[in-house]
């Protein structure tokens, strides 16, 4: 009976893949942001040079502050676990009746008695390093980040939001007239987004149909106000 | 000596706030999209009119898409719990002896042997819903979000985009030639990465001037990208 366990175990941890996430968080933006942007200035510009230019200024500075936030942030996680992982190998050495104490009190939000948690403590006391992985877990609820995480999650992200960005922006490198390129760009790009939803909802299992409309409408809703805010501004300037 | 302790875990859960990460991802893109949007537009055309739409359109795009994509993930979160939830509620009377096998099994991650963690086991077993609690943060790593997250993660996220976002195109509004909005843009928005950057090192603990720095270079390295792109284009169109 341990096998469909095992497997669960093993989909939860998928679901959560930090590469998927930095995928989704890459691709959903870049389709999304470009998209608007071109929309909303071919409302109110007759050119599609400039259309093309806004984009793909866009999509360079998008993709750069993206992944280089994305870099900043996973390396943020990996100091932030080394830093109180130091710490708490310090407290278990110096401060060993507070750590222990602190471990009761886990237990006790679970209404286990001091008495039942007191094997678990002495077990954990004779193993340094099993006790400090407790305590980051259990304690802090922190995980260990993986290795070169950082580098890896920037060039995701900033690829995918290359990737996405570039679908929107491609008919109005290729069709003269701005007003037939928007109708063209709108068509892929919601194309685009519903296949990107629904793969996300088999990933993440909340239901291709209904991750597919959800990115559909997020898309369709920012390219709208962009496109509205944009042709009012233009008709009052 | 619980007092120290105990302040310190108010600091850790505080370090991850749901608000302040919010505020924190809708102005760091929001001060470095458009700042970078207008730069690299303001190195390819001439008229300040057309910057400050496409900031705007940008704006508006960006500030929606990001608003309403926390609104899901948030969303999300919470009917993944839920859905985690029922299926544990359901296991430990459905497969009851699986489930206790997990709990020996987590234990024997930190070298805890199965008589020390029997009791544990047994005190959970007189207290379902602790157990269902136990399970959810100790099984799976999932803790309960917050009601009513998603409507205030959309609008933190959204309005702080907004927010930042105005900061860089005020210049474009106000001067009529646009390399000298260019500069005045660069020089108040680089001030304000400076400022938000040292604000953030403050609140997650990794120092004021390195989170300073850091956000100033993705910010320049972002609107130097998109401003060289765009200016290459531009120079070839």
């Amino acid at each position: 009976m341990q096998a469909p366990s095992a497997q669960r175990h093993t989909e939860v941890h998928f679901q959560s893949g930090d590469t998927v996430r930095d995928i989704v968080i890459g691709l959903s933006d870049g389709l999304t942001v470009p998209f608007a942007l071109a929309a909303g200035l071919s409302g109110a510009i007759a050119s599609s040079r400039i259309v093309v230019l806004a984009g793909l200024a866009e999509i360079a500075a998008g993709s750069i502050a993206m992944g280089l936030g994305g870099y900043l942030a996973a390396r943020g996680d990996a100091e932030h676990y080394l830093s109180e992982r130091h710490r708490e190998e310090r407290e278990i050495v110096e401060r060993a009746h507070d750590e222990e104490e602190e471990i009761y009190e886990i237990f006790e939000q679970y209404n286990v008695p001091r008495a039942s948690a007191q094997p678990v403590l002495e077990a954990l006391k004779k193993d340094p390093v099993a006790w400090v992985d407790f305590m980051m877990r259990f304690e802090l609820g922190l995980e260990e980040p993986h290795a070169n995480r950082a580098l890896r999650s920037a060039v995701t992200i900033a690829g995918s939001y290359i990737a996405g960005g570039l679908v929107p922006l491609l008919p109005y490198m290729v069709v003269a007239n701005n007003g037939d390129a928007l109708r063209l760009s709108a068509v892929i790009t919601l194309i685009a987004l519903a296949l990107f939803g629904a793969l996300k909802g088999r990933f993440v299992g909340t239901g291709w149909l209904r991750s597919a409309l959800q990115t559909v409408v997020i898309g369709g809703t920012a390219a709208g106000a962009a496109y509205i805010l944009a042709s009012l501004l233009n008709s009052h300037a």
